[in-house]
C-alpha cells in the first residue's frame, strides 16, 4: 500500500508513542510513573484542577443545547473578549480582525503549509517543540537548525539569531517560555530578531503558550509587542487553564493572514465545538489571576525537582524560568536518548520523552505537570537508574 | 503579502460566506430564514435535541475532569464500542485497528493528502459534498467530474461509474445518501463501483454520513459490506445526534491507513477531547433508535417541503431519499445560482447555498432541518422570488 510523500513522511507525535508503550506495560499490571507528557494532571495531589468557571460555563453551554457550527474563526465572544484583553495588557489595537481561534497545534500545521512551498527552509532553534519537526517533515519542508546550548542555559543569544539568518530561511519559529528548556528570553534579543526577519523578510511563528507560566528572575516579554506584518504570535489556553484537551487556542497576526488560517480552518475542520470557546471565554476575566497561582506552584515545584535531579553524578538540569518540564543532560551517560528512554520505561517503570524528538541528543524532557507524588518517584527512578548506568560503565 | 500556492489555493465552505452576509443583514434588523447550513436545529419547532444520554455523558465526563489528552487514534472505548456496533450490524470483522476517530470533515482532508501528490485527479459525481471540492483545491489535486442527471433523481448508474473510469483517478468520492440531492444509491451499481475501481487500483472514500438517516424506497446500502484494501469508508455523529458542533467522526479502512490518519491527527491537532467522545459513546447503544426517530421526522417533513417548492412554474425538486436537503432546479430561471442566492438573501431574507458550491450550476440547496416554520416561510420565499423573476423575464 503506497501512501503520498507527505503521507510517508507523518512521524506524529512520539511522546504518544511512549505513552502506548506505557499503556502496554499498565496492562501487563505494571505501575508507571508518567512524566512524558505535557499533560497538567488534575488528580489527587496536584493543584492542577480547571478553574470552575471554564468547566462550568462549558457545562452551561452544553445544557443550552450550543452544539451547533460557529465560525471558522472562532467564537465573536471568545475573540472579541480576547481582543479586550490583549489591547488592556500590550496598549495596542490587537483588533477582532487580528485573531483566529484553533487548536494551537494545528496552527503550527496551517501557518507552515500556507505560507511555505516544498523544500523551503524553517528555521528551529534547538531543542524545539516537537510538533514544529513533525509538521516541517509532513509538508517536506528543510530544516535549519541552531542549537542552543546548556551552558548557557538554553538562552537564545545575538549571535545564534546570527546563524539563524546566515541561510535565508521562510519561517523562523520562537517559543519563550520555552518547552523544553524552559528558557525565556528577554526583549532586546527579540527584537534583535524581529529586526533580522525584516531585512530576511521572512514569517516568524513565536509560540507563546508558556509565556504566563514564566516565574523565573527574567520577565516573559511578549513579541505582541513588535509591529512586524510577518509575525504571528499563537497561544493555546490549555496550559494555563489545565485544559489540554479543549484544544482551544489562537493566533494574532494581520487580518490576511488571519483570513487565510480562517478559509484553512473552514476547509479541514468546518468550526471548533462552542462550547468549549464559550468554556474558555467564561475563563478570560480570571486568566491572569489564575495563572498567577499555577506560577507559584510550579516555582516551589520546579526547584524541588531539580533538586532531586542533581543529587546525581551523572545527569544534571538547569532550574526553569517557566512551565513544568525538565531537559535533562545524560550525555556523561554515552547512550542515546531514546535507548534511555526506552530501558528506564521498561526497567523503572517511568515513562519520559527523549531528546531526539527536540532535535537535539544526549538529553530527556520530563514533565513534572502529573501527580507530584509520580513525579517525584519518576525523578528518583530517573537518577537511581543513570547511576547504574554510569557506574556499569565505569564512568 | 504572498502565499503559498497551497495558501492561495484556499476557498473554504462558500456556506460560512453567506452565513456571514445573512448575519449582517441580522446585525441591521432584518430577520434571516436560515436555510443554508445542514446543521439540525434543536429550538421551538423541531424535533431536532441531541440524545440527553450524549449531553449528559458529555457532562458527567467534564464533571470527573476528563479534560485532558487521549490516543490520536481516538477514545478507545469509543472504538471499541463502535467496533462492537459495526461488527453486529454487518457480520464483519471490524476492529479498534480498522477504526480512526476524527472529525469527518477532516478525514476528508487528511485521507487526500496522505494518498495524493499534487495534479493527481480525484474524481467525483456531482452534484458534490463542498468539502470535497475545497480539499481537493487546497491540496492542488485535479477534479474530474461526472455530473449525474437531476432527471433521474440523481443517481448514479453504471454508466456514470463507466465514464468516472474513462480516465484513472486516484480517489473517487461516493456519497450514498447525499448531500444535496437526498439519492440512495443501490448495491449492484456501489459492486460495479468497486470492481471498476479494483481494476483501476483506484481508492474509493465513501462518505455515508447521511446513510443512516435514509428514509425512501431505496434501501442505504453500506460500502462496509464490499472487501477492497483501498475502501475507506468515512462517517460522522455530528446529523443523525444532531451534535455537528462535536466535531466527532471516523473512518473504517485497513490497519496501515488507519495508522496513517492516526499519525496525521497526531502531527496536526494531537488528539480530539476525551469528552466529546465519551458522549458520543454514550449514545451508540441507542444510535439505531434514534436514527429510526429522525427518519420518521424528516420523511414527513420533506414531503410537506416538496410540496412547497413544486408549487412554482419554475422551480422544481424530487423527493430526497435520504438525509434534510432539498436541491432545487431553477434552470427555467436562466439565471446562475450564487446570483439567486444573493438577490434571494438580500431581497426576501432567505439565505441557500447556491450549486455552484457543489461544482452543479442551474440549482440551489435548502436545509430544512431548521426551525420548521422558518424553513416552510423560507421555502415561500424562494417560490415567491422564482416566480418574480420568472414573469419579469416573461416566461
Amino acid at each position: 500500500m503506497k501512501f503520498s510523500k507527505r503521507g510517508e513522511a507523518l512521524i506524529g507525535q512520539e511522546m504518544f508513542n511512549i505513552l502506548e508503550q506505557a499503556r502496554k506495560l499498565e496492562v501487563e499490571g505494571k505501575y508507571i510513573y508518567h512524566l512524558e507528557l505535557g499533560e497538567p494532571k488534575n488528580n489527587k495531589g496536584t493543584k492542577n484542577y480547571p478553574p470552575g468557571r471554564v468547566i462550568n460555563r462549558t457545562i452551561a453551554s452544553l445544557l443550552n443545547n450550543d452544539v451547533g457550527y460557529t465560525s471558522p474563526a472562532g467564537l465573536w465572544e471568545l475573540r472579541q473578549e480576547l481582543s479586550e484583553y490583549l489591547i488592556k495588557k500590550h496598549q495596542k489595537q490587537i483588533l477582532i480582525g487580528n485573531i483566529a481561534i484553533s487548536p494551537t497545534n494545528m496552527l503550527i500545521y496551517q501557518l507552515l503549509d500556507i505560507v511555505c512551498e516544498r523544500n523551503n527552509y524553517v528555521g528551529i532553534f534547538t531543542p524545539a517543540f516537537p510538533s514544529y519537526i513533525a509538521s516541517i517533515n509532513y509538508i517536506g519542508l528543510q530544516t535549519w537548525k541552531v542549537p542552543l546550548c546548556f551552558a548557557d542555559g538554553f538562552n537564545m543569544t545575538c549571535n545564534d539569531v546570527d546563524a539563524m539568518f546566515t541561510i535565508r530561511p521562510k519561517v523562523v519559529f520562537v517559543n519563550s517560555g520555552n518547552n523544553p528548556t524552559g528558557a525565556v528570553y528577554n526583549q532586546s534579543v527579540l527584537k534583535y530578531l524581529v529586526d533580522k526577519a525584516k531585512l530576511a523578510d521572512c514569517w516568524i511563528i513565536s509560540d507563546e503558550t508558556y509565556g504566563m507560566l514564566s516565574y523565573g528572575s527574567r520577565k516573559y516579554y511578549s513579541m505582541l509587542n513588535f509591529d512586524y506584518e510577518k509575525l504571528i504570535v499563537i497561544s493555546s489556553f490549555s496550559k494555563v487553564f489545565n485544559v489540554p484537551g479543549y484544544r482551544v487556542g489562537y493566533a494574532v497576526a494581520d487580518p490576511m493572514v488571519i483570513d487565510k488560517i480562517t478559509l484553512s480552518s473552514s476547509t479541514m475542520y468546518t468550526s471548533l465545538p462552542i462550547f468549549t470557546q464559550e468554556g474558555i471565554y467564561g475563563g478570560i476575566s480570571i486568566m491572569d489571576e489564575f495563572a498567577e497561582e499555577k506560577k507559584q506552584y510550579y516555582k516551589q515545584l520546579s526547584k524541588e525537582c531539580v533538586e532531586i535531579v542533581n543529587k546525581s553524578k551523572y545527569i544534571r538540569c538547569n532550574i526553569p524560568e517557566s512551565a513544568f518540564y525538565l531537559f535533562i543532560d545524560i550525555r556523561k551517560l554515552n547512550i542515546d536518548s531514546k535507548t534511555f528512554c526506552m530501558r528506564l520505561l521498561n526497567k523503572h517503570n517511568t515513562a519520559t520523552t527523549p531528546g531526539s524528538c527536540f532535535g537535539y541528543e544526549g538529553f530527556i524532557r520530563v514533565a513534572f505537570c502529573g501527580n507530584i507524588d509520580d513525579v517525584k518517584a519518576g525523578l528518583n527512578q530517573i537518577v537511581v537508574f543513570a547511576e547504574e548506568l554510569g557506574n556499569d560503565k565505569g564512568i
